[in-house]
């Protein structure tokens, strides 16, 4: 029966037990962390063979990847996350080992510079703003709040962003720059944009020029299960659409092979991977193409990557599997929770009942579950429901995550049944 | 006997001497380059036992390396370069694998927040400028100059900059936020600053309450004799002087280990580390780490640096060694050319007979021998007396070196003579 419908006593009685059984929880003494997205030491011993590679230090092209140059990024690296991203080699650049470094960059020579169809650099227009579908990823939603972005949220649908409610605003608003999207297996809802969203989000008319989508294609090959989701293909699908130069897309291999100590991906129209090159000419003579080599060896080709991943799937799949299950025992018959079971990625979007997120989260903080701040998946941090978690069950052991999330169950209904006492 | 001396008769039969040499220099098809400081393959072979490092994946603190996080580096590579720059672990962060990217990273947040003793954002200002110990490093004029920073060249003494002139422009010019420095066996001259020009630069009397030393400590360990030159401690001598924020340290193992592929090296005063640290954070999740500890490993400590850098010093100091022998045996006699010889890094500054130093790179660019743009050391790469070249003799073989070198003399006696018959 749904809580709601309890009658007061009998909700108190609930409360109570739940009282309980939090106490009960606290006195495990529990020090269990669902807060980031980090693979598991499995994971990372996935890619051991690593740490012994390359066997030789000769790119396929004869270059010596042990000294300067190559800004690009080895070609044949390149080529395998070209085919992975559904895009061409020349339209890839390999460069550093984070995808929010080359994020940044990408903002800031759009500040500085302005992009290549730009008419002048951003940082010269009094207010530049970026949409961003909401709930979304923090880190993007900081990064540009930090380079004097401001952000409007939109609403994030199972298809991807609102587009409706995207496309009315750019429409009219030069001042809107850009917007955020995780296309695939969003962070944190799961989300997949589907190819009718992503043909408009590349074709609606926009108010600026230089409307930029920050495609951050993070998760395009985590699959949780066998079908593997194929990304819409936003480089040509905005091509066609006569704006070739509005999207920038990223990846990276840091939930692949070793987070931070991957390589990390830009693609986008010649335009922009042109600009990108010649601003990055500035302040790099040449990405760490040892590690570059080191991944083209481990991985082979494309398949090599899609193999690797299905054991990715292995270790985590259940990880995922507890989640829903935990959550389906404990919550569903109560009617004050909603939550995702993604196809892939590394999140679980919780919406409990609406003004307990923050509650939850300090009680389960308290038992010695650490959760991701409540409202941080929203921009400035501000969950207007104040209802929205994140649950990331990559990193901790399955017993550890079930216990987590039984913990964080108790949690959910003591806060709801406290609410709904008023 | 000097050309400037030689009566016009025998200058012509000079002159047509050094065409018939230089016509058969052309004969030989060279195809010769001595303009980047490079790594020699056999430089780049000293390291190879890295390809196959680290032997395990764990941090002296237990820190899995191959995960997220440890925005400073690992501490225990950031303590050996500690040593060998001469100060603390906790004035240094291991970043990256390109010190030039730091340095970019350092002038853009200075222009977006500004320095930790920042009134305000550099980039607010109508005008920031930066001095340029010349000749110097293209790279670094270049940087600045993309970042809208005015350069304005100062002379590059022995021992250091011109101090006089430095502390006279700094003293009542707010405009002036920083300039450049290599400290040790500067690019492209091999001057060493001194402790008592160091110590004016640290305590010198500035207008901008921010200005910044940047501080390019490439060359630190990078000895040419058996004299190991230290470099002094600016940031301990900043402090003393009042001026903590005053300094920027950079450096990397890009010319110990792998260019391109090693690590870069930030440093400075609690403030300074603390305000990269957290514009960073914005855009990192943390270094490659498994890089850091792969270089851990392989160096041992600091001890372990030094005695890596004598076996590059026995490979590059013969190359050195015959740019001297060549450039004395044709030149000297001549009155017409002056070059360096210095203790350390990776260049001979070779000045030639005014206004003919353009004639020179491109009468050797025919002949096959490639050289550093005329100029290039220079703001705006604008040689005044026209008349600097940049040699970087390490990446070819001795004998290479050494024919490049009779080509380069000959390039410059015919240039001189034609000069001077006018």
């Amino acid at each position: 029966m749904a809580l709601a419908d309890l009658a007061r006593t009998d909700l108190a009685a609930f409360a109570d037990a739940q009282r309980a059984a939090y106490a009960e929880l606290k006195a495990k003494g529990l020090k269990l962390d669902l807060t980031r997205g980090k693979p598991s030491p499995e994971q990372l011993d996935l890619s051991e063979r690593l740490l012994s590679l390359p066997s030789g230090h000769t790119a396929a092209d004869g270059t010596d990847v042990r000294n300067y140059g190559g800004l690009a990024g080895l070609p044949e690296l390149r080529a395998i996350f070209a085919e992975l991203l559904g895009t061409s080699v020349g339209n890839v650049v390999a460069a550093g080992s984070s995808s929010l470094t080359l994020m940044h960059d990408t903002l800031v020579q759009a500040l500085l510079y302005g992009r290549p169809n730009s008419v002048e650099p951003w940082g010269v227009e009094d207010v530049v703003r970026f949409l961003c579908p909401t709930p979304g990823y923090d880190r993007h939603f900081a990064l540009a709040d930090r380079l004097g972005i401001e952000l409007i949220p939109v609403p994030m649908s199972d298809d991807g962003p609102d587009v409706d409610v995207v496309a009315s605003l750019v429409a009219d608003d030069p001042t809107i720059k850009g917007m955020w999207l995780v296309p695939t297996y969003a962070n944190p809802t799961g989300s997949v944009c589907s190819d009718e969203v992503a043909r408009r989000l590349a074709s609606m008319p926009t108010a600026a020029r230089d409307f930029t989508i920050m495609w951050d294609n993070a998760y395009a090959v985590h699959h949780l299960t066998e079908v593997e989701t194929t990304t819409p293909d936003i480089i040509t699908l905005a091509a066609e659409a006569g704006n070739p130069d509005r999207v920038v897309v990223f990846a990276s291999t840091s939930k692949i092979t070793f987070a931070g100590a991957g390589v990390a991906f830009l693609a986008g129209s010649e335009a922009t991977v042109g600009a990108y090159l010649e601003g990055l000419g500035y302040y790099s003579i040449g990405p760490d193409k040892v590690n570059q080599l080191r991944h083209v060896e481990f991985f082979g080709d494309a398949a090599g990557v899609r193999a690797h991943m299905a054991q990715h799937r292995e270790l985590i799949a259940p990880k995922f599997a507890a989640v829903q299950r935990v959550l389906t025992e404990r919550l569903a018959e109560h009617g004050i929770a909603e939550w995702t079971d993604p196809a892939g990625g590394y999140f679980v979007n919780l919406d409990v009942l609406d003004g307990t997120a923050k509650r939850v989260v300090a009680l389960a903080g308290e038992a010695g579950i650490a959760l991701t701040p409540a409202g941080s998946a929203f921009p400035y941090g501000e969950d207007p429901r104040n209802r929205n978690i994140r649950l990331a069950p990559t990193l901790p052991p399955l017993a550890e995550v079930e216990a987590a999330m039984d913990g964080v169950a108790t949690c959910v209904l003591l806060a709801a049944a406290e609410e709904l006492l008023g």
